[in-house]
């Protein structure tokens, strides 16, 4: 299945609007082009909706939140909804200041969303409307463990009821789940908090493979965790062996996703449910 | 005659104005910086027609185009025009969204431009008032092959017409005319089309060689097309030697235009005419 | 006293708060991870005087100034200040343009900075009024020589004692001052001018170590010029060993920031005072 799902990006190569932040955007648009997609980024009120209409799949993204692109956010959205394009966002610092927030929760009023991708801090926010995050990583206190992965679950689940959208948690085990279903995903290295972006590369691609795939958003979801996870793994043990930091570990991070194919993907996954 | 081209960048180090879009914008920046000049990106209204006046080229990117920058694009591009200074557009989507369409029709009506380097679908919404744009990226029905060459001739010579510019349209192979003389540069690798930015690269390249050069504009564009196409072939090389990805190919590339000299452009250039 | 600056860092994990430019940003936020600290990126008037209060110190970058951010800084530094937490200016361009001069003029007005840096002809503006700089690089006018080094301590001197600032002028040999005692940093590699970026990273370095060390503003400083310029050359040094150009060096240099350790720091630090 999984195979299957990455191989539709690579034929299909949907086109993937992006309304995101300007920290990570090149790294956003390059991953996607990894995994075999086309990215476009387009903020603009006034044409949002003509380039959410052209495009398979739409990623809202708040990590530089401002005014002007909020709207932006809310139009693209609408179309997509209109379209049956699946919407995948992620509600980056949500928790950390007020306006972000308030604008996840106004997205979530006006928009449907197909995936919802944060770290636990963050989906403690969309669940209870407030959270102690740290800026933009997850709050110490919030960070998942063996024995707490129970209320991380019952928090994803809570948050995807309300939504109708598939909730991913991501942290050392992945939590993915559509309220029915769980999948926990073991995929992953811990260096990749230490690069920004990973979790905003994680959404791009959610968004590829979502765009490829509309009527298996939840495999899609599944299937991108898994390939991003993974990369981080190959990533790691290549920066090792050529004695690398931060910043070599992003540049592999990237190469394993233009890499990554059916046979790595299957022989690497580490999926429970 | 491109080896001093390229050799005057270097004892010139010009300065070039970009307004230019956010997705990428540093590997512009470094790659400006690579090939010896120096980039300086400013883009709001109020300071642009200063920094213009003060650089030697002026480079518009309308990439993440927004509603406040194209009054700038145009301000600067006026203070360009009245100083003598190249000014190169890369109508990066055009096609893809009225907006985009629209202010490049507005920006060819209002500045005079120098260069103006897009891909066949981009060059064809200049020709025609519209095009079947695959988002940022060439329509698939639009790639030149072979026989569609001649095609692809006619509409940048419309175009260069039209503006009076020198139009590139890039592609497998690019095509640099000035309406009267076309060259065909067969320099380059299809990698170019899996990251961001080869194509933002190559006109900040432009803005760099025309800036040291502005009695030169078509030889520089050329020197400038050429010199991209001969960094992505040598990048691929590099990148397959050392197993590398995209993401490692775009390094590669940087550090090929900063490692660029006459003798590796002169033996590797494919220039027909 | 330099390494426990460095070990506070990677111990207390600061929260950054970075209103800057879209260059560079990546760069930026990647550095202070790679240094152990957290970034956040924010500018939006709506959120930064909220995201300032939870955050250990804030970067001001002018770098893509515009009207928009321009009162977002005034509001998010005068936070930090009544909140104690240190504020670093990075007055990129300043001089270039009448906006990032008076800009310039604005923030000292309004807000009490800890530490600015920036080279030696955007201090210069501070100190005159204006300056020469070409673009956002120092003019070759205002280069800093032998014979000229006690100009720029003079005028280091003078900008500490308008504003109360530590002062830091980067160049061949860096100058930081807070008007009583100098130190000079011979740290760094020619290199480091020829990416984008080198002194943006080094202002949000200063940032991520004053935040981990509040009280030790001038050492802090010092620590982050050094480590920032040995970063420069251990990644010039590994540049050559694996045949690479600017974008190796500027991949080397994150990767040296994330694997410096007091011995390295200790070893390698070239200070007179």
């Amino acid at each position: 299945m999984i195979e299957e799902i990455m191989r539709n990006v690579k034929e299909k190569r949907p086109l993937v609007h992006h309304i995101t932040n300007y920290v990570t955007v090149n790294d956003c648009a390059n991953i996607v082009l990894a995994c075999g997609a086309s990215p476009i980024m387009a903020d603009d009120e006034a044409e949002v909706e003509e380039i959410a209409s052209i495009c398979d799949s739409l990623v809202i993204n708040i990590g530089t939140l401002n005014a002007r692109t909020i709207e932006s956010m809310i139009k693209a959205g609408k179309v997509a909804n209109q379209l049956g394009r699946p919407v995948i966002l992620d509600p980056v610092g949500a928790g950390a200041s007020t306006l972000r927030t308030d604008t996840v929760f106004r997205l979530l009023n006006e928009v449907k969303f197909s995936v919802i991708r944060g770290n636990i801090s963050e989906i403690k926010t969309l669940a209870h409307g407030n959270g102690d995050t740290k800026g933009v990583d997850a709050a110490d206190a919030d960070v998942v463990t063996a024995t707490s992965r129970e209320a991380a679950v019952a928090l994803a689940r809570n948050v995807s009821k309300k939504t109708g959208a598939v909730v991913v948690i991501t942290g050392a085990t992945d939590i993915v789940t559509d309220h029915k279903d769980v999948f926990f995903i073991k995929n992953g290295h811990e260096m990749m908090a230490q690069i920004t972006g990973s979790g905003c590369m994680l959404t791009a691609v959610i968004g590829a493979y979502c765009g490829a795939n509309h009527e298996r958003v939840m495999q899609s979801t599944v299937a991108a965790v898994v390939a991003m996870g993974l990369c981080g793994e190959l990533a790691y043990h290549k920066m090792v062996a050529t004695d690398g930091g931060t910043a070599t570990f992003r540049t592999y991070l990237i190469d394993c996703m233009n890499k990554m194919n059916e046979t790595t993907l299957k022989a690497g996954m580490k999926i429970e449910n």
